[in-house]
């Protein structure tokens, strides 16, 4: 296809990149299940205490209803995570669950599963953040004093490292994912010995209070309600499930096997953990409230006032077993805070990839979907921390507070992406003869019907109860998204329809009959010459020079050295009572296209180029404003003709280093295979 | 001298707009007055309260000596306005104190005297601001009591006026300058009237308040240092003196003369209405003092307390003569205030008329020297803005405490000018016989040498009382201008010399042998189609047609495309793995260029020309930064054959909007007549 052959330097450079990248790029399952599985697997960090959160409202009596909602979020898990192993087997191409509601329910659902999932990404950062905050703090206690400027800090840090384009190291999340899955594997190991064969009692540091219940007396729907709402935020376990589905081209071949295995693998690290915690939670009487300075009541009855730290659950937890400030105590504190941070990094990796898939279908500005493009990158993740901050400021970087916006998108993007994976199975069914395919299809037919309805059911429940406690502001961002995309859309349909060409070549093809080509001229200096010397050797029907008067003395002097240089270029000289460049060029190559409208006008700039930014604040402005008003005008082509100073020698470097700059989520993307149709194009 | 014969239209409009201009824009000493001259007038508003404020620091007693201080100011007035009547007469163009510096002292002095002006314009807004709301609250309490949220609000207003473009109208500053002088005046005589003849005792506000003097026991160097430090602060009152000087050119004729005679009056009014309100003040037995809150004891000895309001003195002054909230007063000081506000405004208008000539000579970005630049004049606008509404929240908008950073910018640019003035003399004593002109001459430079030797000991006097008071933050200002300003004209210096033409003429118009074509084509659309046929049309060496293949799908479609539409220009296809632009076609360029390197290479990019800023972010983006880099090769030029969409119309208006717009300072820049030897170009 390509002819490449005869460029041979390129090829080289080219397929060295290529083989390097792809080398460092394809991930085997224990590295992949970190970089993938940081972000479901540290929810268990603040999980199960926002279940305990909820349930308080009806005091600690209704603790033990914990069991059954761990059990419902277990179920859950384990249906989600089969249903994407369909989902993997079927498209293992990596577009994910905008690909698959796309494909099998059409765009708009597509588009709505990508708002959600967009949302998600910052609820994603906002969260893990804030977590991750509050758990450094059990063990730092200035850093949960000033919760919120640390969260915005952390999120400064991560952000300034992604704008740098640091490569998502499958080393770097593999050790603190590691640490914190063993910690918490070894915690509930040695609280379960401890308890169980030991038969020792051990307390939490919250073990001591009583919980003040909001509502005394619950019954009926209210307690129902309650149980729905305490589910709903346990449901924070699951979020991230779908990062597996977006990366198997990440994967080492089989890809579409050792995804769907990262994924069992995943799922069931985070039911053993989430039960494993809830469990040793109730043994140690941890006790949890939403408003703890008030509702959290010491022996005598009084309450323990805001000054007192409620820690997360899995610190309390942690105390209890290891005992507080022991060194076990401190390394889960911080692998959890890490291992919280890097799920707020995926999300930095997911936005601009999610972005650049949707730039592919024209949803967003096309220049994200190139790769290694810093700037469209840049701003991806700008936008994603700016509104991350924004949260974080807004809510106080609380994170029972934020919770509550954060499952809304993940459910929504699950039922859309269950709901098309039903469809796809049933098309194929169609078609399929084969009986033991037939079987296997079926089988996942059901699977997938059964997590859409799950997933469904759980996404009305969120919604229900959640929905005045803060996941309207979700909804309200999804909304926002799809708005904008679909606008984004129209328009560069619009702009397709008004550039097709006809299939009247001569409406398009349309000759000027000639050329007349401007040499615009400030000073007769190097760059000038260059400008003159191009414009020489291009011209078809007539040249000239132009220059603008605004002081009689320069112009004089301009006049004469061009006589003494000798210069065959007849030189035009405008009057500019005004001192203006710009209108009396416009308004001269006006004059021209009237004269003769079948010309073409070719407009050459000599253009200096400089190498700082502050220095192209002292040049070119002029220039690049012509530019600008010239492109306006129908029937001009405009030429720079630029002219290196020394200086531009750092800029050349400076755009060296860019184009080698690892865009976020490079990692995760895997090498690329042209997967999709509409890629291409540079508008 | 210019070809303007054979673009008839261009005449017309050029013509038209020229004398619409010039009638528009010369002014007759009537309206001449107010514009120039709210500035110095304005100030009578705060300058005689500021001298009983450091009076106070020795107690009441101490205001006795105000009528020397009084006549020392006025002293110093009449001094002033007569060397600048010397300036008016001998530099006509309105270069103002920087050319007349600059022309006898050299580029040094010139510069300091930029730098000082710079900051005064900052601190005219700043001051005048902060007195205005001052002034305002005397009469509406809600704004003394918010007083940096309203000067704040206040700036904000004056810079959105001056960014949209509103002509300084003569008339806008006519109204209320003259209400203002003729209330002043009323407000003088018929307070002296009551006085003298009816034998009234009239009470200021604050009449009935003792002041605990700072030092109760003043004496010798001490009490000169205090006195010195009331009259530096009294000569506030002459900070805008030099604004007529810069205006010459916006008078009528003969300009000289009414320059000069509108600089008379000036001065005559300022020093009326400076001392009658100082005798008012002190008849009226007004009490002022640096801190109010403490200082200022009622007649059972407990301080006022900060909830009390010190108005400025002319407000006091106004409620003696007037009676608090009679109409007479509330008119003057809504007219105080307004032409306060108008005194800020004239540093909207002076601050980019000096960067203009400063751009000319090559020490700010060239750009600032185009008029009508809409973009430069916002810069500065900014700037301007930027710094004064720092200085307004960091001194909370008290006008006593910005008044100490005043005056040191004005009197440097006093005293250097005045220098240059005996130094211009003195030449052209060297070689003028006439006996008559020879006198003339030698009185001018007795009064400039004066002028220089007053001025240069005030300047002394306010280092010395306020350099610790503030005056070092305008010293730092004036300092960083310098700098940055010296270096910006050793930047343009440098690359003059890089670009300079050698006289060798086979050096600098090396000649490639031909030129290589390339027109770079995403898609089959119109606006490549239209860069193909301009291609062509230009072409003297080869031209081919190159694109990147980012899908194998669409590339297989521009093929095919290609044959069907038999377009008889090769199309040569890249392979780009990483779905890269950018790169592919750096890396094509530069091996043409390894392996010809005498040829030029021509590449012709298609771009849509949109209307919206919004519609930018979404095209062209790739070819933006496409061109970037391709401008830092050597041997390329690049040409924009543009596409213009339906929704460009929209922004051609816009340009023709914005090119209509007025920058602000045209009124008081009258018109162009060109006077500086190295206006020009476009660099």
């Amino acid at each position: 296809m390509s002819k490449l052959t005869d460029v041979p330097k390129r090829i080289l450079i080219g397929r060295a990149l290529r083989s390097d990248k792809l080398g460092e790029t394809l991930l085997p399952k224990r590295i992949a299940l970190p970089v993938f599985a940081s972000d479901p697997l540290s929810s268990v960090a603040y999980a199960p205490g926002e279940v305990l959160i909820v349930l308080s409202v009806a005091g600690a009596s209704a603790y033990h209803f914990s069991v059954w909602i761990t059990l419902a979020v277990a179920v859950l898990m384990f249906t989600v995570v089969a249903s994407y192993r369909q989902n993997v087997h079927a498209y293992p191409s990596g577009g994910g669950d905008y690909e698959v509601a796309t494909t099998n329910l059409g765009p708009k659902a597509g588009l709505t599963v990508a708002s959600a999932l967009l949302v998600d990404y910052v609820m994603t950062v906002a969260v893990s953040i804030s977590s991750g905050v509050e758990n450094l703090g059990s063990a730092i206690p200035f850093v949960v004093q000033h919760k919120a400027i640390c969260a915005v800090a952390v999120i400064v840090i991560l952000t300034l490292m992604n704008l740098r384009g640091v490569r998502e190291s499958g080393k770097l999340f593999a050790i603190p994912t590691y640490v914190f899955v063993g910690g918490v594997f070894v915690m509930i190991a040695w609280g379960a010995f401890k308890g169980l064969a030991l038969g020792d009692v051990m307390h939490a540091p919250t073990s001591h209070l009583h919980i003040k219940p909001e509502k005394s007396t619950l019954a009926g729907f209210a307690m129902l309600f309650l149980l729905l709402r305490a589910f709903s935020s346990g449901c924070a376990a699951l979020t991230g499930v779908e990062a597996i589905s977006n990366g198997v081209p990440a994967f080492r071949k089989p890809k579409s096997k050792n995804a769907a295995s990262t994924l069992a693998l995943m799922g069931g690290l985070a039911v053993v953990m989430f039960c494993g915690i809830m469990a040793l939670a109730i043994g140690t009487r941890v006790r949890m409230a939403d408003n703890p300075a008030v509702d959290l009541l010491r022996a005598n009855g009084h309450a323990v006032g805001s000054s007192f730290v409620v820690d997360p659950v899995i610190t309390q937890v942690a105390a209890a077993v290891f005992g507080r400030g022991t060194f076990f105590f401190v390394v889960l504190a911080a692998a959890t805070a890490l291992v919280l941070f890097l799920a707020a990094n995926t999300a930095y990796n997911g936005f601009p990839l999610l972005g650049s898939i949707l730039a592919q279908d024209r949803y967003l500005p096309r220049q994200l979907h190139t790769r290694g493009d810093r700037l469209a990158f840049s701003n991806g993740i700008v936008l994603l921390a700016g509104a991350a901050i924004l949260l974080v400021v807004v809510y106080g970087a609380d994170s029972t507070r934020l919770i509550q916006l954060y499952i809304v998108g993940v459910f929504v993007s699950f039922t859309l992406s269950q709901t098309g994976m039903v469809r796809h199975w049933n098309r194929h069914l169609r078609t399929e003869r084969d009986r033991s395919k037939r079987r296997r299809m079926m089988r996942s037919r059901a699977i997938n019907a059964f997590g859409a309805f799950l997933t469904g059911v759980v996404l009305v429940v969120v919604l229900a109860t959640k929905f005045s406690h803060g996941a309207w502001v979700a909804v309200l961002g999804m909304v926002i998204f799809y708005g904008t995309m679909t606008a984004i859309r129209k328009h560069y349909d619009r702009i397709a329809e008004e550039l097709a060409a006809s299939d009247n070549p001569s409406e398009d093809t349309v000759k000027p009959s000639r050329v007349h080509s401007i040499v615009l001229v400030s000073k007769l200096h190097r760059p000038t010459l260059r400008a003159l010397g191009y414009a020489k050797l291009m011209r078809t029907g007539t040249l000239e020079a132009l220059s603008i008067s605004v002081d009689p003395a320069e112009t004089k002097a301009l006049r004469e050295e061009w006589e003494r240089r000798n210069i065959n270029v007849p030189l035009k000289i405008l009057d500019s009572p005004y001192r203006e460049i710009t209108r009396p060029i416009i308004e001269y190559v006006k004059s021209l296209r009237t004269e003769n409208p079948r010309d073409a006008i070719s407009i050459f700039i000599p253009e200096y180029v400089v190498g700082h930014w502050y220095e192209h604040l002292l040049h070119n402005q002029s220039a690049l404003r012509l530019k600008g008003r010239l492109l306006f005008m129908p029937g001009v082509m405009v030429t720079s003709v630029p002219y290196q100073l020394e200086s531009s020698e750092v800029a050349r470097k400076r755009a060296r280093r860019r184009a080698e700059w690892t865009a976020p989520g490079s990692v995760r993307r895997g090498p690329v295979d042209v997967r999709r149709k509409d890629a291409g194009g540079k508008s």
